[in-house]
């Protein structure tokens, strides 16, 4: 049974600086360190961070190709040195991309180390403010009011699923591009169009196109076959599935958005942090 | 290549007298036997049925233990007889349930069947109908309006998905029951309540509880601790997930409800069973 | 002030019991007169029930023309006495069309009573459970399912904006029928299509018709360029807007819906009733 | 009768660009005036876009304090000549805030003017672009996800409604502020809560606050009891609602959003002056 009062913050954005907050607002003791230039967080040292907590919280990701913390308002650059792992290794770790850490500290392997961002339930959590993010970007960069659009989303995974929602339930008229049969019922099932990837060889009138699938979608033939006053929003991980050049060659309005959580909504990305960590400690003691 | 211009349709209920009517709506020729007592229906021989098609459509279940078609509404009971199999073999044969036909005739191995009702696509689609037919049963049997009430469903399949967003949409308070991490995390991103089986001893505070596992969730010692006043609708298949008998003794009102797009919403079952089809043969001639 | 601690119910039928069961969990003491064949309802004496509470409820419609209380679920028919009257014009009173009341005990005039069925804000949560009732019944009625369906709501009023919306959110694809330009720009604004009484000559191609305007809209003319097969629920107060008589004779399947959230939902009834008298006494106390 | 073929667009922003676009996407004849600067649009001489066209449409607001016509996209001033005002007075004329081109030039007083910003339908329509950029600008400055929020909306005319019903499809929990009891319930009944603005003292525990009602309701008193964490957005017409020097003063971050439509969405702006426009025409030829 591990009983986890306090945790120790070490480094990270905006998102870390809300989980810290939210953690103390839920009557956890927390120290953080890595904040010096973020105002009114209260900065620690990285010791004292670590050896009052019963668990310490990396951020995502977690570590820098040059082994620091990745600690964007830290006076310093944060090393991790020897004594600080030893600490570790006797506490309850939690790292975004945990892997990181380990390489850059082998020290770690013997360490208990969770990584909250590899889980399934942190990115289904991560994709509604990633598809309001999407939002935004498209009604910012949208002439038009999403109401009365019509609009497309390639890929029905989570983020599409959630994007497709929002977009109809502000009155877009949503088409969802999708491979698997039961996933095109699942999409009319929605009261959305449904198009199979089979037959997706062209992208005519429609307004706004998300692409969510991480592989070349929107390659040039298939933007030679695209409306050229369509907005484009490529959510996918690198390296994306629009050719964004291409496009932009074209004349098109072209986007590539990655980390929206972190850069929309860091409150609630630093909430969802919290939350795996929480659910990831009740699994540990059951 | 298997260009289909003209269907059988042979027996069945009132599914199968709006799928024959979709079908020539949409432009096919369709002649269909064994609808003699269904009114304004027209009926053929099954042998003109047969002969006269590209394609022969049997209805969900396709037949009864004693190898008649199930067909409510004939005359007389349907059997295939050797020369009727024949046939079948030189075409497209759809069934529901489709091991029932073989297993009745076995010439029928040789014939080129799909059973639509075992594909992924039809049961996604059907769970449209189920979820409003379970809808319709909760309005005419509880006391109150579903806005402003609490409702619980248990599983977070198809039919649970369609189901919570029924109900969210009409304004109930919904708490989904489900297993996985992921699928928690879902359904509070959806903004329902989540609840995993893990924690679930208790049902206090609900009007509606509908059940879509099909494994006895709602046991004896479950049922002692769920509010008597509750509405139980066990939507799972046979044996089903509610202990029914048990919670009628305790004064319940407890009802399962097997077969609903078939007796709410025939129509769109009938409908359901022709895209299936028809996305078979597209599949078909890919 | 008025310091309200205690009501009387005096007949009524299942709202009236839902309605003294939640101010009762509300924590005010009840009395009930009028509900010995209901079962589990405690009853009293009339002069019991009225002479130890602050305030009397009477049901909807509160008399009948025989000026008995309107008590279906009494043994024996309730008069008002003249001791019973007096009593009454020394406490608050609530009564739905209350009007009736003062006819049949003109005494009463010198009461302090309150109609809380003529509020506004009555007649808008009505709205709510009338909307469903009419959903059920349509889904009772219709063959296919609301998802998927093409509907018509005639009127824009609280009911027609609610079931809008309803319909809308199962599924279905909603038109509705008004007669003001502001209210034709709003109805597309919900993403609904909108139809001017004006250009209002025919009703092709809906399967669900709900008609909320109290005056003869669908008319034999009207009727003879309706659909056979649309599903007709009246939901306007009598005389109504439909000629029913003339849709069943052309083979139509044609409903006058009345008093749906006491038949439907008396639950829900009963609360809204509970909500209007309670906000009546804050109003009085303001 | 009048016969509309063709449109003269005079001046205006992007809205007019996307109006001249629309109207001759749907077959009229257009030609425009004042947008040398706007890159693709063909200007003509004005007097050549009026003496051609059937109606003439003038912007929103259609003239300036110096008379000159509103056109951002000018080469250089417009005025209007006595021949051209001569020649208005034989065409159909519409413009936004039409009272002041006719003080700007008497001479138009015998003209056929209509003000299509004067008219209710036309604010209904832009009550959705509204609430869609008091959206975009919430998502931009507020540090959370909309989803999981606590909103509040003071005020429940159309850009309260529109703007309550997309906060709480996108999954916040909304309080919306009104007077009338019948608007209360009808909140209520739309599953938000509700507060008159009778208890209205405190604003306590809400992240985005929007403010429809013009006149200060967010006075010194109100702000001093509002969480400073709040994001205001104030979208009443000048002079708002909100005290946004006294907010910035106790350090919230607070905003005046005025004319949205044509700032955030243009091409939608532009479509609904066009939909009014031809209600107009309509109208005048029933």
């Amino acid at each position: 049974m591990c009983i986890v009062r306090s945790f120790g913050i070490i480094g990270g954005d905006k998102r870390q600086i809300y989980l810290a907050r939210s953690l103390s607002d839920q009557g956890y003791s927390v120290l953080a360190t890595g904040f010096e230039r973020a105002g009114d967080t209260v900065s620690c040292s990285i010791d004292e961070a670590i050896g009052r907590s019963d668990a310490v919280i990396f951020p995502l990701p977690c570590v820098a190709d040059d082994k620091s913390v990745n600690a964007p308002f830290a006076d310093n650059k944060i090393f991790l040195t020897d004594s600080v792992t030893d600490e570790l290794c006797k506490r309850l770790v939690f790292a975004g991309m945990s892997g990181r850490l380990i390489s850059a500290y082998p020290k770690l392997k013997s360490a208990r180390i969770y990584d909250y961002a590899a889980r399934d339930d942190f990115a289904v959590r991560n994709a509604v403010p990633t598809a309001e993010g999407a939002l935004e970007l498209a009604m910012r960069e949208y002439d038009g009011a999403v109401f009365g659009s019509r609009s497309l989303v390639t890929g029905f995974g989570r983020i599409g699923k959630f994007l497709a929602r929002r977009l109809q339930s502000l009155g877009s008229e949503v088409t969802v591009c999708a491979r698997k049969a039961s996933d095109l019922a699942f999409i009319e099932s929605m009261g959305c169009h449904a198009v199979s990837f089979a037959d997706f060889k062209t992208a005519h009138d429609y307004d706004l196109i998300f692409n969510t699938v991480p592989a070349l979608i929107f390659d040039r033939a298939l933007l030679d076959n695209t409306d050229r006053t369509a907005l484009l929003i490529d959510l996918a991980s690198l390296p994306g599935g629009i050719d964004l050049e291409y496009a932009r060659g074209l004349g098109m309005n072209a986007h590539r958005a990655l980390g929206l959580p972190g850069k929309c909504a860091p409150k609630s990305a630093g909430e969802i942090i919290k939350k795996t960590v929480l659910s990831i400690i009740e699994e540990v003691n059951r």
